[in-house]
């Protein structure tokens, strides 16, 4: 494999003033202001994918933020590989907990800083560039189609109806994916399940107004107060969510899977200490890794209410917020969970209040055979890269669209992570290791290569 | 009393100047970048105690904001009046639901509509309106301090030490204080028993950053639910508050009083309605009426943590925020109570975080006798105002100087307030009824000369 590592080398540090160029593009989907910037980085991964030897390319308008396409076809007969990425990233709160700028990439410790800069723009444009490499190379051994979109971070709301639009360009044998993790730098692992995802906003409110918490504090109910008891409802003493029917679906995974689970590589003590808490939480009768890997979740991802400022204002508020959302695992369908949850909210709160449930989205979960030839192939790629074979195991988090690719598309996906679990990817000091990145450039054309010769 | 009326009528559209002038003043005592608005109050304060006759004023520095003091001193030997108001307001927030800005005074339907239109600037220029009044035709029959303090709205943290470092000049038969409210515009009543106040802000911390709610959703504690569920545990099913030892100093008023109580005019309907509420909550066993008059509460004033913006953040955040209070009843010790909660809520926090929890301040309750001679006063005044007797009340709020004056100086106050509860005092829209301010500039007089008469 000469001809990979020597373009990586005598490239590699245009490769990474590309990725610099889509990562200065604050293309944040779930704020309307940066609606703009969803345009430029559309239309940043159009030039890119023109420039990288696609034959043809096109921005596609959605309902909601646009979706690049490009294409490679050098031989109808070949097997055609379809990559999906995704040109949205996650807002940037709390910005004062950054040490650069998001949006201005920078170098250090030999790590790339910055927002995107592992989820999803670098691990997307390694695949950008693994494809220019085998393009400049000669060594284009498939058909190749990209799929950009710009709503992943928000559920992807519109990319399944866009697929169903275009169902003809979009034929397939794969989708090759890379946005999730490996287990760490010596160790990969290819995602072979994700949780599917429910989200929602819930309002409680008392009085039409703030009042003073001394004039009527005590006769009338204080929305935080409720808010705050009727989220603890939601989950037992034993970790059991109580939602009547939620686990209705639920598979439980069989003694001989969770025995493979619990081969993988884990400390408690250094999963800990890298989150700096003394007890690990979840579920009774089930490992840490099986709270993340098969387990649903209840998780409050934000909450809000009064007076929130600096000092003592003493006041009973009117309202109390709170966004709300559950992992879940594949088979849960995250529409029944939605309708469940919002019924049974509703349901246990107290007169005193008023309660509005909004469900904000959600995704399916996800399992991959590791029997398919594109499983083994991104096997062998990896085992090239990293001398080991890789691990497959079931993440916690949800890439809602991979199961509307199945259901719309009919195709499998393949998620070939390069990501690390220090990335800190959604929070402040997102990163990505140099060598990580490289890594992906490297790899990628292995995977091409393999699944051609098993294809054939 | 024909020359009361024919001085307020002349000097009327002057009077609201004069209030409007010290309004526009944001003189917000729990932002700390309000600190010159807060000298600028002392100021229009001192001014306006000259301007009406007082013949030695002065502005006295304290650790926090400054007191302005001013007095008149007739004959030694006549009775003095202390009184008491604050020149400090309270925030703004939400600012949205203004309907006119807070700090630009207007009058529309009869009333001032403007932050400290009731609390306390009204209230306040009352009594220095009453006091001109009284100078100007010759009719001030005591001698009068007044004692204007700048930091009731966070607790009076100061003034209980300048009342010590200036007893003799506070030398004073009776502390007059109107800063509360009447039943209705039809029905005067004073008040004779204040709430106290104990106010925290609790810290809980989980993860040392914001995770990413997939990856470690389900096997780390989230900082949010945790803090729910320790909210929810602090009051029971019944709404008693679970802190043992908080209800061992809260008296059990007799059922003759409670009888009393049941007495004042109150309309759960007109209440509810009032604040837009369906059903009413409390503590089991006692009434509306008794939930905020004698009896403690426990309330979030204020909570936040994670994801708060716009659209569907899917983060499991790394602390959660609360400011949390409770009203106490006279006897209950607001020091005591600030440790039993600490003491408790730590050690209720599971080992899954960390819980952090600081006093910002509190006050005790306070009870005044109806059978002292200014309460006598103030009843006939009231009577020759509003042609009814005033009904003695116990009002849920908290002033809690007003314990600290009868501990430090030794004097009871009179709490005859003209505020009503359509003021939304401490919220957005405070207003302040016209007739209110007049009839308190009328009446005062009156509770000067009964109280003269009945000193003698």
């Amino acid at each position: 494999m000469e001809h990979i590592n020597k373009y990586v080398e005598e490239n590699k540090d245009r490769f990474l003033e590309e990725l610099f160029g889509l990562i200065r593009i604050p293309s944040i989907s779930s704020i309307a202001s940066h609606k703009p910037d969803m345009y430029k980085a559309a239309e940043y991964w159009k030039e890119t994918l023109l420039a990288a030897g696609a034959d043809k390319t096109d921005i596609y308008e959605t309902e909601g933020n646009p979706v690049t396409y490009g294409e490679k076809i050098i031989d109808p007969s070949l097997p055609t590989v379809l990559v999906y990425s995704h040109m949205d990233v996650m807002p940037v709160d709390p910005i004062e907990l950054w040490d650069s700028p998001p949006f201005e990439p920078e170098i250090r410790d030999g790590k790339i800083w910055a927002r995107g800069a592992d989820d999803d723009k670098g691990q997307g444009m390694m695949h950008a560039k693994a494809f220019e490499l085998m393009v400049k190379t000669n060594t284009l051994p498939c058909n190749v189609k990209f799929m950009i979109e710009g709503e992943e971070e928000v559920g992807s709301p519109n990319l399944g109806e866009w697929c169903k639009n275009n169902k003809e360009m979009l034929k397939a044998d794969i989708i090759l994916v890379s946005d999730t993790s490996m287990i760490d730098a010596q160790t990969p692992s290819i995602t072979t399940g994700l949780r599917g995802l429910a989200y929602w906003e819930v309002k409680v409110t008392g009085p039409n107004r703030d009042l003073h918490s001394g004039l009527f504090g005590g006769a009338v109910a204080n929305p935080i107060n409720v808010l705050s008891s009727m989220i603890t409802k939601m989950v037992d003493d034993n970790g059991k969510i109580t939602i009547p029917g939620f686990y209705d679906d639920v598979e439980e995974v069989s003694a001989e899977e969770r025995e493979l689970l619990a081969g993988a590589p884990f400390s408690e003590e250094v999963y800990k200490k890298a989150i700096d808490v003394e007890k690990l939480s979840g579920e009774k009768g089930y490992t840490p890794m099986e709270h993340t890997g098969i387990r649903p979740t209840f998780d409050i991802c934000g909450i809000w209410g009064g007076y929130t400022g600096e000092g003592a204002k003493t006041v009973l508020p009117s309202k109390a917020f709170a966004k709300i959302s559950c992992r879940l695992v594949p088979n849960q369908d995250h529409h029944k969970i939605a309708d469940l949850f919002k019924e049974h909210f509703e349901s246990i709160a107290p007169k005193s209040v008023k309660v509005e449930v909004t469900s904000l989205h959600g995704g399916q979960g996800y399992v991959c055979p590791i029997t398919i030839p594109a499983y083994k192939a991104a096997e062998k790629a990896y085992a090239d890269t990293y001398g080991i074979r890789p691990v497959p195991v079931r993440s916690g988090g949800s890439i809602p669209i991979i199961s509307t690719f199945e259901e719309v598309l009919g195709i499998k996906s393949v998620l070939m992570g390069f990501g690390l679990e220090a990335d800190a990817i959604h929070s402040p000091n997102e990163n990505y290791p140099l060598e990580q990145f490289y890594n992906g450039i490297k790899t990628i054309p292995l995977f091409y290569k393999y699944f051609a010769e098993m294809s054939k």
